[in-house]
């Protein structure tokens, strides 16, 4: 290691409380989805008033100017109180310009009593922030902040730009990082700091969500005979759904997913049928999650899923005259990945190695990112990374030495990226 | 035929007015649980002012009172404005008793876009009076009133005493029967006009509702791995269903269902689980209605539901682990039957064949009847034998010549059960 990362890790474990702080005060503020307004001035005034950056551009997201567009998708009807905010930190010219990127938004933090330490509080206990976006993933925008603070307190200068997005809407489509693109904002790479438990991820799965709707014909039942229960087709269905997931994961099999039990999953998540106890049902519905691997268009898995269902309607006879029907409802999110010697990955991976002195993992990460967006639709080498390992569930927390080594790898990758004057 | 049943016959024949206007009263009180009590006041006038009866007894059934009888289940905090009604004719004596057991309680009547025909006007139209209770089985209470009123005009008087209970709470386990029973009520034999088609059922069947929960483990959809599908233990379940279905009714089949094709469904009605697309679900239930055959006793059937779940649950490694639950919910009626040669039976199958001159048909019930309580609780033999033939669906109805037919039959039955004197 090179004296001067020395210097800069130094720097950083002296400005802990500083990581902390930070980490605090986002986590305070609860920004579910619509509620992300008073947290985003707070990432605006840190970085015009702490960080000193150059431009910061602020907007609520036009939906009207988003629709069409193959990759958006909302439940919203607008984006009144959830403004996105871009700010770039100028380079002082000859370097590779990246991308920060994290969301603001967290999802709903459900019932507090689940907690043993309050959701929006940040509390510290025994090495650990605890609270909403411990995790995923507002708390490492604090490192953002104090990568770039020590860098400048060190009195070095970054040759490329360094932007910062702090985007809406990622637990529900991308929507706030398509608005980023769709405003012209592109670099060299981008780091997205996901809970990735240092994983370091050159690919990200999509996902999408369907239902399917299976019909039989109602009767008394007590007389079952005199129908056709819609739920006697399910087991058909749900065995046509687990070889479909057998199938597509050997067909997509990904060396980056090579040690996960299955890489490309899909889940039923939701079952729900019929009327009453003695009536035989007559619709029954399942919803559920399926995978899209990274080398896998969106529409080619819509495709091949009703294509399944068709087949196994087909060797049915009641089936073959009234056919399932499937639904792609609510999210969806593409595939995305970056080649796995991309130059970021090196630096990336040289980061973690510098850290922590031991071999970085890579990965593909086993759910949707907004790294697919930046990837597609920005020509922005978009890159999983981050220290977080819980999400979506009471007690999400940050150890805190993992932050402090995360800020480090950030700064040393910002170093080796961006280049830099002293 | 004797020129006695054809005068009687003739004489029916000459009401059909009248009958039809005492079945469109019936209908025109919305008799669904709870509100029986104008009609029930009705029933009491037509027994006291146009048919003579020497005792009416009207009350409401006492629920502590009924309480911890193994017959004995209903949903309801109390029977306040849902009186029973039994009407006592004395007959000349040295006749045999007989009751005719009618509920006054109807099934809602769901959304009235669905009817043509409103199910509370007791409109006739092209042969047919329609109505909620046309059928199932308000309406064969006229039938009752005329059969009665033809006979006294006819100058006969009954030798054996006749007891009309107008009851309630059919449709929900057979409280008001049961109430009858625990007040005394006893005869030697009923005639319960349910919609059999003019089938002669000397055996009702019983049915059971049951709720099975199955249990898995919580997950992200996309680390499905991580979790258990309590939905994927669901086709074991269905499966097992299935097979314990084949081997009921191998194991009780009964001469009267040889013509059914499954004598005792079990139907599976609902079912519902998860929480979310992209969550393993972590409970499924499902609900349904399970048919106890005549010589089953309903704690034996659900003896056997439960060990066959259970032998299920012990062949999966999971569900050893982690046992799906039955619950017996809702409600539950039990089987009974009396000797296929009984007089009551002949009785009926004789005033078939002189008032339509074809053979009768043999039969038992797809469903459950307040029969089984008198037969159990009253030592009563009772015959479940009505004209209807649609229940519980929209435009419900009855051939207004089969209602005719049908009190021949009834006027037919009382004369040579219960013996005259002219």
């Amino acid at each position: 290691m090179t004296s001067l990362k020395e210097k800069i890790y130094s720097q950083i474990d002296g400005m802990e409380k500083e990581l902390i702080s930070y980490a605090q005060e986002l986590i305070k503020f609860p920004t579910v989805s619509g509620q992300e307004k008073e947290a985003q001035e707070y990432v605006r005034k840190v970085l015009e008033k702490d960080l000193g950056f150059d431009e910061i551009d602020i907007w609520e997201p036009d939906i009207e100017e988003m629709r069409g567009h193959k990759a958006f998708i909302t439940q919203r009807e607008d984006f009144k109180g959830s403004p996105n905010v871009v700010g770039t930190l100028k380079g002082a010219g000859g370097g590779k310009s990246i991308i920060l990127n994290s969301h603001i938004d967290v999802v709903p933090e459900g019932s507090h009593d689940e907690w043993c330490h309050p959701p929006f509080q940040g509390e510290v206990a025994e090495g650990k922030i605890y609270g909403r976006g411990a995790s995923d993933m507002k708390v490492t925008k604090a490192s953002f902040f104090i990568a770039l603070k020590a860098l400048q307190q060190l009195g070095l200068k970054l040759k490329g730009d360094v932007l910062i997005q702090s985007v809406i809407e990622e637990e529900a489509g991308s929507a706030g990082t398509l608005a980023c693109v769709l405003r012209g904002y592109k670099a060299d790479a981008a780091i997205l700091p996901e809970p990735s438990v240092f994983k370091i991820c050159p690919a990200t799965q999509g996902s999408t969500w369907f239902r399917v709707n299976l019909y039989g014909l109602s009767a008394h039942g007590g007389k079952r005979y005199e129908g056709v229960s819609a739920l006697e087709k399910l087991p058909q269905v749900i065995s046509t759904i687990q070889q479909l997931e057998i199938y597509r994961n050997e067909k997509y099999a990904h060396p980056l997913y090579k040690d996960v039990p299955i890489p490309f999953c899909i889940n039923i998540g939701n079952v729900e049928g019929g009327s009453w106890p003695s009536t035989v049902p007559e619709k029954v519905s399942i919803e559920g999650r399926m995978g899209i691997p990274p080398a896998e268009e969106l529409e080619d898995g819509w495709r091949m899923f009703e294509e399944w269902i068709d087949k196994t309607a087909e060797t049915d006879a009641w089936m073959k005259e009234h056919k399932p029907d499937v639904e792609w409802f609510g999210a969806f999110w593409g595939s995305g990945q970056i080649d796995m010697e991309h130059p970021i990955v090196k630096t990336a991976e040289q980061s973690y190695q510098e850290v922590t002195g031991m071999s970085p993992v890579l990965a593909g990460t086993p759910w949707a990112t907004d790294a697919r967006v930046l990837i597609d639709f920005a020509d922005t080498p978009a890159l999983v990374f981050g220290p977080g390992h819980t999400a979506h569930c009471p007690d999400e927390y940050m150890v805190v030495e993992d932050l402090v080594n995360y800020t480090k790898m950030l700064a040393s990758m910002l170093v080796d990226w961006c280049g830099y004057q002293e």
